[in-house]
């Protein structure tokens, strides 16, 4: 198995990507939110690129069957439905309900990501999952989604875990290739581990602190908890479904 | 003082960044070919796109004025009179030349940062140069050329030495705002230390690999060496110059 972690999203994709299955990574929130909302029965997710575009989706769906979600600076949209806290997409709002998402990263890396032979959305919140869904590939492309084209250290230390559970999982059985990202970012994951554990890790990343200034700390300690939801959803034709 | 590392160029840098000073990082090979040349006397170094743009170069400027080098796959390229091996670039050989260089990574990068305030270029060979020039800086753009669009851990880590530097020599005395790949990058270089050394860790990165297999293993050893120089090549109206 090759695996490599792309720190953000870059050029369009090559042909030689569009035979790796890609995972998608945007902890703090969108990827995190997204499984969170199919784990609590929504129907469906679509990444949408703008607000008015989850408006109009959700009025040619009709408002009671989509919902509309999503930040601008990490702040609810004036006009949608919710924001991107996962904390809001609980049974009760979401069940039985498609939701049109539309968040700064986290839907831009998703559409990048369309070139993929198979696109999954992972987090801590469903990492073993999507561990258990890596296990027979070939050739995977952990894409995490940054921030603005820049690096950011919550998504890398997530693929990080990822690459590590894969190496621990397969030991000597089975030949893993890292690339130098994989390598750096089992490192960058350890170290977190090792030196502050993943809640305070994350409160102290650049994203973090941000989102603790914004009153959204609570998010963080959700978005850090592993293993919570086993779904791996599968983006698929424009929508994320499990 | 603010810094930032760039993992590999992404799409055109933004407006913001037009006010960074920006570091141009490509370890194996190009940037530290550049500051042998020029530490070896050559006048300037051109980063050029491709090959016939270096022959062309050197017919209009006399080919007893410029030589051209480059690689391409990390091997010389026919036609040209140079490799991108920096022992190639003596004195005898550059002295009082210009030189058009054409590579994969590095020249891409270099033109790529066209729109930095100042534009560096900086590699193990010259860090303590380099770390000194930037002391008085309040913005700072390490920008790593990666190889093909993906995360290269020896420009990675040469960054992360950089930001090392920079830490320790200003200890309390200044407010230093790392970004999250800042902080990465450090940690990436003092693992790699710790752990390996840098000669031995950049011989096991993906490009050290490819390039003992090439037989150019003693490039990397070259290229390990800190602070062997002390010019800070500055490029300029598309030429390195000292």
């Amino acid at each position: 198995m090759r695996i490599e972690v792309l720190p953000y999203p870059g050029n369009q994709p090559n042909r030689e990507q569009s035979d790796k299955t890609f995972v998608v990574l945007d902890i703090l929130r969108a990827t995190s939110t997204i499984v969170t909302a199919l784990a609590n029965g929504a129907t469906e997710v679509i990444p949408v690129a703008d607000p008015s575009e989850a408006i109009q989706l959700a009025k040619n769906l009709g408002e009671d069957q989509c919902l509309t979600g999503g930040e601008r600076g990490g702040l609810p949209i004036p006009g949608l439905n919710l924001g991107n806290s996962p904390l809001e997409y609980t049974r009760e709002v979401v069940g039985g309900k498609k939701a049109a998402l539309c968040t700064t990263n986290g839907t831009v890396a998703i559409r990048w990501s369309q070139s993929g032979k198979r696109v999954l959305i992972g987090s801590f919140l469903n990492l073993p999952a999507v561990v258990e869904a890596l296990r027979q590939e070939d050739d995977v492309l952990l894409v995490c989604s940054g921030r603005n084209g820049s690096l950011a250290l919550e998504d890398f230390v997530c693929a990080g875990m990822i690459v590590h559970r894969l190496v621990t999982l397969f030991g000597k059985k089975k030949k893993l290739s890292l690339s130098d990202s994989a390598v750096l970012s089992r490192l960058a994951y350890q170290n977190m581990e090792k030196t502050k554990g993943l809640p305070e890790g994350l409160a102290e990343t650049a994203h973090g602190k941000d989102l603790t200034e914004l009153g959204l700390g609570e998010d963080i300690l959700y978005c850090a908890q592993v293993g919570l939801y086993d779904v791996v959803p599968v983006y698929e034709s424009g929508r994320v479904r499990v």
